[in-house]
């Protein structure tokens, strides 16, 4: 327990339950078993008190139990009864509604009063909108670990998953500090490190970073295809360049879809700022100037080798 | 010597002179010694009577011979005097300036009577064009190994280069066929597999999965780099989905604006159709209706599985 928690904890203003527990007395249940909430229960393993899974598939619910990913499984919300932390971790629409059934639950008192409730969604500003329509026995912390892979589900699900990767943090203003600590906590947990980000803040940045280089690879991959339909030799001169390029398409669309629509402003916006680029592209190739053709490519990739020194290749 | 052959070399019409040797008593010229021109020379070891390697640079020479990808090295294209087959490894400018000075070398009787020339040049068509203009003493074939890396230079070439790439021949129509049958077995040699295409019809092609995807990948970072310039946490975000889709920016600027310039009609043909498939995109994240935009996301990503199922992954 920190200072500022200490001197927290003695304000007799304060509303919400003091923090009783660690991560390692906690019991945490995770909504969603596929390749994050899967690899969450993973890396968790020995780390918290009990961690609850809970999927709506049986057979889910099983392979997570028969990995050691879950400690006792569940097919419905209601069984986070007891958990001190849940975690959310299914596609955006459902912890929306996930997050609704939460308040639902909370107010019929089902749920611990001072329950922690993260999630990890690839948006962050619809979350925590609704996060704050919850009732005051829950503490929200809104969350996205950035990591993943182009697959998904419990089967590519792996415990290092976390590993060194950003792990963004949302708070929401009304949020106790040692509610976000203890998500905190999860995040270095499992070995990730904790970033606190203002939602939309963080919207408009994985909007740049992550859901527009999506689109480009579905729009490149598509207008290849466009071509390869009535051409498909196409397809045998392809190397591996249009493989990287194009790997991020593979990502389960439905996830993606969902991401998309939530972040849709941003995103829209961002598309915006590649189309413009890919115009003047376009002017340079059109012209004649090989030189300032050159300057230009040259620039970004200079650019772009300083990121990869700075941040990993 | 196949069937075919022999009955050419009967016809008494026959202006060209015989093949006379296969490639294991050829001398092969190699003009440039990096990633291409030095993987040539590594795969070549052995399998040729000669390799001489041609570059400007001494300490370029000085580490081909060091590292065995050539028999003997000069600075100037002169050097290939005695080959049996020259290949032109150096950017497309520089292959279009080249064979010029073949061909006057060629008028000069600087070089062997029945000399073939080939290349390794991203475009096919201005190469081509540049072959068809050469005194008849030349058998010109155009070629494009579809392989390569990010990085360039003789530092990263590997002996393994072409392994199972497709190596695209243009035998132009005044080239004999046994001066064709010579460069596929300089491929089939290190491993690739020839693959006869018409020069207009690779430019096509490979402006849809190699230079607008380039492109493409330059404007996602660029796009990124315009936010970050004014935001840099947005680089902490920056997954590995990131790092592969712009993978291709990292390429030679030098050579990608040589080859943009070259492929010039069929780069910008095809950046019309990767903004068609990008409004598209946009179109459908703009709407409401989300069954539509998961319905395209996942069209292209079963497309992309199927073209991954087929042609590796």
């Amino acid at each position: 327990m920190n200072g500022k928690l200490a001197n927290r904890l003695s304000d007799p203003s304060l509303q919400s339950p003091a923090p009783t527990k660690s991560l390692a007395d906690c019991t945490v249940a995770i909504a969603g078993l596929g390749l994050m909430g899967g690899s969450l229960g993973l890396a968790l393993r020995g780390k918290a008190a009990c961690v609850v899974g809970i999927a709506r598939r049986a057979e889910t619910v099983e392979q997570a139990l028969a990995i050691g990913a879950i400690d006792a499984g569940a097919s419905d919300l209601s069984a986070a009864g007891n958990a001190d932390l849940i975690v959310l971790a299914t596609p955006v629409s459902v912890i929306l509604r996930q997050i609704d059934q939460i308040g639902v639950l909370a107010g019929q008192g089902a749920l611990r009063d001072g329950v922690v409730l993260t999630d990890m969604g690839s948006t962050k500003a619809a979350i925590c909108d609704a996060m704050a329509r919850l009732p005051a026995s829950v503490q929200p912390v809104g969350a996205h670990p950035m990591c993943g892979k182009e697959t998904s589900g419990l089967d590519v699900a792996e415990g290092t998953l976390y590993r060194d990767a950003p792990f963004i943090l949302c708070p929401l203003p009304r949020t106790e500090p040692w509610a976000t600590s203890l998500v905190a906590e999860l995040a270095e947990t499992v070995g990730a490190y904790p970033l606190p980000l203002d939602p939309q803040h963080h919207d408009r940045l994985t909007a740049a970073i992550s859901h527009a280089p999506y689109l480009a690879s579905v729009a490149v991959f598509a207008a290849a295809a466009d071509l390869a339909s009535g051409d498909p030799v196409a397809w045998q001169l392809a190397a591996s360049g249009f493989r990287s390029t194009t790997r991020l398409a593979g990502s389960d669309p439905v996830m993606m879809a969902d991401i998309l629509h939530s972040n849709r402003a941003a995103v829209l916006e961002h598309i915006d700022r590649l189309r413009e680029q890919l115009d003047l592209m376009a002017s340079l190739v059109a012209g004649d100037d090989s030189a300032a053709l050159q300057a230009e490519l040259a620039r970004i990739q200079t650019q772009r080798q300083a990121f990869l020194d700075q941040y990993g290749s």
